[in-house]
């Protein structure tokens, strides 16, 4: 099993305070296995982007980058600029092993979550 | 209890594939709830857009309105926008009840789910 790091890369926005919500999940997530390196980085507005984030764990040697988009759909970030970078950063770094998932909105256990959250709300 | 309609309300984007997963989102509802009415309606370039949404829902008598943003975070749209324009709808329909829920990503169950989700695929 190669040593992973994990990057929730997310839009970013100039409002510091809408990255709350990731940064919560990064938290939730080095909560639950503080062996893993979890990182955040954004599209735009907000520091570190992806390509600096990338650059400072392979300096620390890790084996495989996994990038775990938190956007809740799949737009033209996602489908070209995103999976156009990571292949020059694969170029660069043929070492390391990049992946890149699915959106996070598009992962069936968020769907239902996000589903039961509404039922929820209307129920109340 | 007053009938309760619901409105999942998502950015929206040119590419009609971007709503896939509010369709599995307002889809998965329904089969939970198929009393609940539930909409989906988008910010821009996919219809309906939130007006046109609550305007057909209040035609229809239902008496609680309640919005579920679909977003990731709360940005400019759901800080200022939405506010704005929901306040517009209440002037004019006095007799509806408008609920405005912060954006899904902020909520706790969801935030959970990310990071459940995000640590398994880091552990794949």
């Amino acid at each position: 099993m190669p040593r992973t790091a994990l990057i929730l890369f997310a839009h970013g926005a100039r409002d510091p305070e809408w990255a709350e919500p990731m940064r919560r999940v990064c938290a939730a997530v080095r909560e639950q296995a503080p062996e893993l390196r979890v990182e955040l980085a954004f599209l735009e507005s907000i520091k570190p982007d992806l390509r600096a984030c990338v650059e400072s764990l392979i300096a620390e040697c890790w084996e495989r980058i996994l990038v775990v988009p938190m956007f809740i759909a799949r737009g033209g970030h996602l489908k070209r600029d995103v999976p156009l970078l990571l292949e020059e950063l694969r170029q660069r770094h043929p070492q390391t092993c990049f992946e890149l998932a699915p959106a996070i909105g598009e992962a069936e256990p968020i769907v239902q979550a996000m589903a039961r959250h509404a039922l929820a709300l209307a129920s109340r």
